[in-house]
C-alpha cells in the first residue's frame, strides 16, 4: 500500500515518542489470525489489526512483530510455506520479501516471536501492548504474559488498565494525523461509500425489501473494495441506532436512514449517512425536521477548523438545533440553559462525531476517552454529549464524521417525562404527534485543513431537501 | 426458523443418545457472540453457532444454554434489555418470551450459566461440551473449567480431546440426517446459490476485474441471504485451491473456476462450483479435460445411494478419471493397481465431497473424521483419498457435496517426478504440456433419498460443455 520508506518512518516516530515517554523494553504487535464464521476453518474475509497494518503494512493472517525500544530492532515473524501449502494456496512470496516491503530486514519464524516475548519477560524487561482488537489477540499475548485474555480490552471508554498506556499515546497521535497519501485514500473509500448510497437510494421504492437494498449497495463495496467499514444501517427505524434488521418492506410515507460506509481494499473507511422519504417526496413535517437537520450538518461544516475543539462545535449543533425545535414549539425557554441542562440530548443522543482512518471510528479498541478527548477534557455525563467519541482540538489531518441527528424515541420521550427530566423546556404533549415520526441523520466525512475543513470524497450526496427530491425523481 | 415443538425433540432425541451412552452431568451449549471485525465494538455480521441454532433456535449473540442429561431440565441464559438498550436497538422481545418460542419454560440471566457451570463443576458432575468453533466461546468455556483455552478446538481431523465425545458422537448422528424442513431450506439456499453463480457467470468477460464479479455475486446472497456459506473462490487459477486473491483481470482463452455458495436466512449453505472458458468457448483441450471432470460428476451422482459408502464412491470416480486419463495418454499401466497407488491424487488432490448443513462443511469443527468417518473406517494417508472429509455409509437425509474435479498443479507434479513418485505410471513428460492449464471442478449438492439421491435446488446450474457455451452465449 505504502512505500517501506513510509512504514520506517511511522515506526522511527514512533520510537521517537516511546523515548519521549521514557519507554524501555520491547513493543509487540500481533497481527490478526483468520477469524471463525461458524467453525474455526470457515472464516469471515480476513481484516488485518489496523495498528498492525500501520506499522508494518502486512495484509495476512498469523504475524507478529517487535520494536526493540532501546535499540530500534526491527522484526517481523512469519512462517513461509511447505510444498502442502502451495498446493493449496499457490507459489507464495517468502516472508523475507515481504517484510522487505515493510521495510524490514530481520524476520523470523512465528513460534520465534512466542520465544522473543518469553526471552524479554525473563529478563524483566517492559513489554509493551495495544489493547486487544480481538479474542486470539487476547488468547495470544495472555498466554505470552501469563494474563487473563478477558482483561486484555478496553473496558469500555477507558481503555485497558493492562495494555501499555505509553504506547496506546503513541500510536493514537500518529495516527489520529492523516498524511497526503492516507487522505487520498480515504476520498478513493468516500468515493465508494458514493457510488454505495448511490445505488441504496435508487432502489427505495414502496414495497422493497430492506434486505433487498442493502445486498444490493454491500454488493458494490465487495465489487471495488474490501466491504462495508460497518454493518450497514438501513431501517425506517432511524430512531433506533442499532437496528440492523432489514426484513421490513419499505412503506410509503416513511423516512429511511441509510448510514453505511465501504472500506477500500486499502483497508480505509467511509461513513456517511443519508435520510430519504420513502415517497420521493418530504411531508410537510418531515422536511421542517430534515431542514434543521440538514442546517445543523452545514453549521457544524463551517465550525471545523484547526484550533476549534470538536466538543465546541457538538454544542453550537446542540444550540442550533433546540433555537429551531423552540421554533416548532417542541422545546420552550432559554437555549443557553437548556443546552448546559442537555435538553438537546433527548433529540440527538450521540455525539456530532467521530475519528475515521482505518477504523470508521478510529482505534476505538483503545478505548473511546483516550482517542477522542485531550487531557484536560472531562467526558459530560448527559445523555448525547456523554456520547461524543471525538471531543479534542482539531488539527490538519485529523478525519472526524459531520453527523448531527434529530430522532423521536418513545421510550426515551416516555421515560423523560415519567422522571419529569426537562419538564420546563419540553413540550411533552406536543412530542406525542411525532411518536411515529422516526428520526433523520445526515452524515460527512470531514478533512480538517491548514484553514479549514474540506468533505472528503470528489462528489457530496445530495443533502437538501430539494436536492433529495430531485434525485430520487431521476432515479 | 422452526417450531418448537422441532427444537424440543431435537433435545429430547440428544438426551435420549446420551443416555444410550451412559453420559450422566450437565450439557453445556455456549452460543457465539459478536466476533470483531477490526476493533470490539465493531463487528462482521454475527453467525450463531450452528449447533446451538440446531438444539435451541435463538440467533442472536450471547446466549447460553444447559442440558441436564439426569433431569432432562432445559435451561437457557441471556440478559434482557434496559432503557440504555432500547435506545440503541428498539423495543426487545423478552428472553423468556424468545425462550418459549424454542420450546424453553426455564430462562436465567446470563452470568447465571457461569454459576450453573461452576455450581455443577463444585459438585463434581461431569461437564459435556462441544469443541470450540470460536475463540469467544474457549475463552468462556477455558474460564469456566480451569483449561487453556488454546486446547479447546479441534485438533485437525481428529478433534477436541478435551471435549466430550459423547456429545459430539450424539449431535453429529441427529444433524448429519435432515428431516424434510431442512432439506426444503437447503432447497431454498441452493436456489439463492443458482442465482448467485448465474450472476457470475453473466459478468465473465475478458477485460474484467474478478473481484467485480464476485461483489456483484455475493450482492445477490446478501439481497436474499445471509451471506455467503464460505469465502468465494472465484479464479483463472483453479488449480490453486484456495486461490481468495480476486485482483486479476480476466483473460481470453484460460479457465474460470468458480466455487461458491449462499448461505440463507435461516443458517443453511449451497456449494457449487462451475468451470467456465473465458471466452465463452471450450478449446479442444479444455473440452477434454472438462468433458471427464463432467462425466464423473454424473457417475458419482448416479452410485450415491443409501447403503453405499461414500468411500467406494470416491474410488469409482478415481478408476474412471484414470480411465479417461489413461485415453489421453497422460497416465498408463493398468487403472486398478493406479487408483490402489493413489495415482489419482496427483490430478485431484482433494476429496469427492463433504456433508453439508448448516455449515458448508457440516460440524468440521467437530474434527473431521468423527463427521466423516464410520467407525470401522481409516482415514488414508494418500494425497487425495485422505483428503476425503465423507466416508460413511450414506443414509438417507444425509446431504453430501458431489465435488470431483482436475488440475494440473505444476509444484505438485515437480515435487512428484523429482521424487519419482508414481513413475511408472504417470507420463510426466506429456503433463509438461499442461502446465498453464490451470482447474476444473463440478459440484453439485446431492441429497441422499429413501433409493437413490436428489440434486438439491429447483433448477441444475448448466454443466454440460454444450450447455455452458450455450448459456454463456445467451448472457
Amino acid at each position: 500500500m505504502f512505500s517501506k520508506e513510509v512504514y520506517s518512518a511511522r515506526r522511527k516516530a514512533l520510537l521517537g515518542l516511546m523515548a519521549e515517554k521514557g519507554a524501555k523494553g520491547l513493543a509487540i504487535f500481533v497481527g490478526n489470525g483468520e477469524s471463525a464464521q461458524n467453525y474455526p476453518d470457515n472464516c469471515y474475509k480476513f481484516r488485518q489489526d489496523s495498528s498492525f497494518l500501520y506499522f508494518w503494512g502486512i495484509d495476512e493472517p498469523y504475524w507478529a512483530a517487535t520494536l526493540d525500544l532501546e535499540t530500534g530492532q526491527e522484526t517481523l515473524y512469519a512462517d513461509d510455506v511447505d510444498i502442502d501449502d502451495i498446493i493449496w494456496m499457490g507459489p507464495q512470496e517468502s516472508v523475507a520479501s515481504k517484510a522487505l516491503g515493510a521495510g524490514v530486514s530481520a524476520t523470523a519464524s512465528y513460534s520465534d516471536f512466542d520465544k522473543a516475548v518469553s526471552s524479554a519477560r525473563a529478563s524483566e524487561r517492559d513489554i509493551h501492548f495495544l489493547p486487544a482488537s480481538r479474542y486470539f489477540n487476547a488468547v495470544k499475548i495472555a498466554s505470552l504474559l501469563s494474563l487473563d485474555p478477558r482483561r486484555l480490552f478496553s473496558e469500555g471508554k477507558k481503555g485497558c488498565p493492562l495494555a501499555s498506556e505509553a504506547l496506546v499515546r503513541s500510536v493514537i497521535s500518529l495516527r489520529l494525523v492523516k498524511d497526503e497519501q492516507e487522505i487520498a485514500l480515504i476520498d478513493r473509500a468516500c468515493n465508494l461509500g458514493y457510488k454505495m448510497h448511490e445505488t441504496a437510494r435508487k432502489g427505495i421504492r414502496p414495497g422493497v425489501c430492506e434486505q433487498e437494498i442493502v445486498g444490493r449497495m454491500e454488493g458494490v463495496t465487495l465489487s471495488e473494495g474490501w466491504g462495508t467499514s460497518f454493518a450497514t444501517i438501513l431501517t425506517q427505524h432511524g430512531e433506533i441506532f442499532h437496528c440492523h434488521s432489514h426484513e421490513a418492506l419499505i412503506e410509503p410515507g416513511r423516512l429511511l436512514v441509510v448510514d453505511a460506509g465501504a472500506e477500500s481494499n486499502d483497508h480505509y473507511a467511509s461513513d456517511h449517512t443519508r435520510t430519504y422519504p420513502t415517497s420521493g417526496k418530504f411531508t410537510t413535517r418531515q422536511r421542517e425536521i430534515y431542514q434543521i437537520v440538514c442546517d445543523c450538518n452545514e453549521l457544524a461544516f463551517r465550525l471545523t477548523a484547526p484550533g476549534v475543539r470538536y466538543r465546541d462545535v457538538h454544542l453550537a449543533v446542540a444550540r442550533h438545533m433546540l433555537d429551531c425545535l423552540s421554533g416548532l414549539g417542541l422545546v420552550r425557554g432559554d437555549v443557553g440553559e437548556m443546552v448546559a441542562a442537555g435538553v438537546a440530548g433527548l433529540f440527538m443522543p450521540h455525539g456530532l462525531g467521530h475519528n475515521m482512518g482505518m477504523d470508521v471510528h478510529d482505534m476505538e479498541d483503545f478505548g473511546e476517552n483516550l482517542v477522542g478527548y485531550d487531557d484536560d477534557q472531562t467526558r459530560s455525563a448527559q445523555l448525547g454529549l456523554g456520547s461524543l467519541r471525538m471531543a479534542r482540538t482539531l488539527v490538519p489531518g485529523n478525519v472526524v464524521t459531520d453527523e448531527p441527528g434529530i430522532y423521536f424515541i418513545p421510550d426515551l420521550i416516555e421515560s423523560w417525562k415519567r422522571d419529569g427530566i426537562a419538564k420546563d423546556f419540553v413540550n411533552y404533549s406536543k412530542l406525542g404527534e411525532y411518536y411515529g415520526f422516526g428520526g433523520i441523520r445526515l452524515e460527512d466525512d470531514v478533512l480538517v485543513t491548514s484553514d479549514g475543513a474540506r468533505r472528503l470524497g470528489d462528489r457530496r450526496l445530495p443533502i437538501s431537501p430539494d436536492e433529495v427530491e430531485s434525485a430520487m425523481k431521476e432515479d
